[in-house]
């Protein structure tokens, strides 16, 4: 086993195990490490380290940022999916994270059930990344917020009024709690049938007593986007959800972001997504490239808060690179 | 976005991108590679940087000599095989293209479409390579060539009678035009239904009139074999095409590379194979396993001209190690 | 090709390839990487230099070990997984082979049958290593009985009573040779349709007579595990057997690792698993959690007494580091 000086691990499976300052501290360092990147300066504080990479879903952002940024850190990943591996038949998760404690400083997993995430935590030593389950995509939020911050150029995201129009889903969620955490004006749209889960939105609503945060739940697009300056949207059948496509592009038609939407937000609102896009379904193309898209931004800093919460990760749990 | 000192971005999508300068420019580049490798000298000129590689085929040669040099000159690859980003489906060619240019200093792609390669070079400021598609293999003739200068002891092939017998397919045309550029007297011979595409030919033929090649094109393999000094051949039923392997053996049986047809050729004439073969269909194995058979340096040339590849686009790009 | 300085290639096939002498440099190779890896010291000895892994079998605990192992020793991995690369189908595995050999200073191979790790170490000048056979898993030999030496706070393991119950598999031939080799008190108890191969028992019964082992191999699980200082077993069905796993369980049960059986062992007997484990089958929950349960360093050791391995073998054929 790994050990390290600190006993004080910390993961990254849901924002709810965030405070405040937890995200001030996560930004700090990605902003650190996005201007080492900018100047092409090296930074390997994780040298020699390695993080395991579980993936039971498809993956093209996440798989690149991650181990993409692990490198730039000086360490390693190993990418174990589930073709390889066998969880939870060939062998069980807990065990999986056992031995991969014994080599790995940190873990990440991609999964559908939010248990195998926690399982993995619980029974691994090595700080473990929640890189998407059927509930939540805390490193999603993190980027797509640090996007923002950099494109209005202050990191006060305070009373910023941003819309999520589509399925609440586990982008949804996390994005709602970190709005919740940062003070934001929130508002997702969402039909009937797929509001977000009621466990986050009381945890937001919590949460906004103490930040100053508004979050707001309706079914009505214009109400959510009107005077938003974002306007995000997500996939309507997102990974294992396929089988529902038809169904849901009929319930969801009133919620798509294109540019009759956006003439209830802002002048100049920007146009967010976590990709991948299905064109002409939750998003149209003429909005997805318009001119005040920022998806690419959004793309572009997984990378940077992805280190991000590597290095605040390590530091808590008190890795140490290989000298 | 990674952004880089020069604006003047290349690809290499098609050998008819290239001038005779570009060719000796990475074969020099290629030679000098290659003689760091022999005294085990690292070369990291490309220190920290990522290139990603997309493969819609199988493939060793170019998955492991595009990995391993990569981490010679000092970077990393990350592998994108079709099965995890569902390029065209999951997810359009443009929109990947464009998320991989954010975090990625060069790409790599392997697929049937030319037209992919094309758009991904198109949407993306990194550097692209074609490491195969439907129509050429252009890293190939550049290391197949290379593998001959070294066995002949010159970087100068004008003049020098290469034959290809059986498929006139992609890695026909990269041969044909790479020849065309080197001033090399090239024949292909093929059956009528297979014969190379005219654009490759008239490019080819365009080209000889400066450099002094000689292009023929023939259905009769001794023709083309005649005072040949290499003879090089490819698998009948490439890949994409295995469906009509058991139409496509009859037609190719005269074509085949065995010690007869080797007669005709030039006394100790090359042996050469892109490689993987099916011994017994379009070569046979005395010949590919005899004296005068350099597939297997063919094969090491893919790791020494693909890094001059790599370093020739990074410089023209303007892609600096990090630091 | 790549040349070192030595033509004193060495592989490990299999335990039966390895003298005392050998496996004595092996582990004193192995412990002072391990004390290296748990002061967090780099050991670049082989910087720069790659290994190939081709995978025809799945892998958690092999493909992370090696992986990781040879990153922590300065070089790389490429990892061919024969979907990849059509070992046999789409290319000979001496063409492959003969590839590799190219630009791979070590190879390692998991693979069903021992005729193509075998044809693998003949056809290429690079020292190959069987990560797994049908026959023989020496590389999970070397690290169990690592981690025996670590448990018992020393390398001499003479005398050692260690049963093995359950299937006379490739992991029971390799700890049955290399107890032998150690001297070791090794005891197999296997249904008399699934005892070890003669091969194996004739050769450890062999070396034996020289190192004072003694090599008991019986149909009576409590007769081999009277006395043990450590009781091991294995999956039922190994890989390449599933399909005859519900016979097996029934003529297995007997030979099941738990609390019943091990009373007849030692007072502390260490408990061994080579991992995937099937909890409930041919080893107990409690017993394979319990206090004297060994497995997680075990697996643990693979990938100390893997980078011993590898190092043993690069020295004997010369292989040096990139400079």
């Amino acid at each position: 086993m790994i050990t390290h000086n600190s006993s004080n691990k910390r993961d990254l499976l849901s924002i709810m195990d965030l405070s405040r300052t937890d995200v001030d501290e996560i930004m700090e360092l990605s902003f650190d490490l996005k201007s080492d990147w900018s100047d092409r300066r090296r930074t390997p504080v994780l040298d020699g380290c390695t993080m395991a990479m579980i993936f039971e879903k498809a993956s093209l952002r996440t798989r690149s940022t991650f181990e993409i940024g692990m490198r730039q850190l000086g360490g390693n990943t190993i990418d174990l999916s589930n073709l390889n591996i066998g969880m939870g038949t060939r062998e069980s998760v807990a065990d999986i994270a056992r031995n991969l404690d014994r080599w790995c400083d940190l873990i990440m997993i991609r999964t559908f059930s939010k248990e195998r995430a926690e399982t993995v935590a619980r029974e691994a030593h090595a700080p473990t990344i929640n890189a998407l389950t059927d509930e939540e995509h805390p490193c999603q939020a993190l980027a797509d917020y640090m996007a923002l911050m950099v494109k209005e150029g202050t990191r006060n995201l305070s009373g910023f009024p941003i819309a999520y129009v589509g399925d609440g889903n586990n982008v949804c969620h996390s994005l709602m709690c970190l709005a919740a955490l940062l003070g934001m004006d929130f508002r997702a749209a969402c039909p009937d049938a797929y509001m977000p889960s009621r466990e986050y939105i009381q945890w937001a609503e919590s949460q906004a007593r103490g930040t100053g945060a508004r979050i707001t739940v309706t079914s009505d697009p214009d109400e959510a986007v009107r005077g938003a300056r974002a306007v995000y949207t997500d996939i309507w059948a997102s990974m294992g959800k396929e089988h529902e496509h038809s169904e849901r592009v009929k319930v969801f038609q009133p919620y798509q972001l294109n540019a009759q939407l956006l003439t209830a937000a802002a002048l100049g609102a920007y146009v967010m997504h976590d990709l991948p896009a299905r064109r002409g379904e939750e998003i149209t193309s003429d909005v997805m490239d318009g001119p005040t898209s920022i998806v690419l931004d959004q793309a572009e800093h997984r990378l940077h808060s992805q280190k991000g919460v590597i290095v605040w990760l390590a530091n808590i749990a008190g890795i140490r690179p290989y000298l």
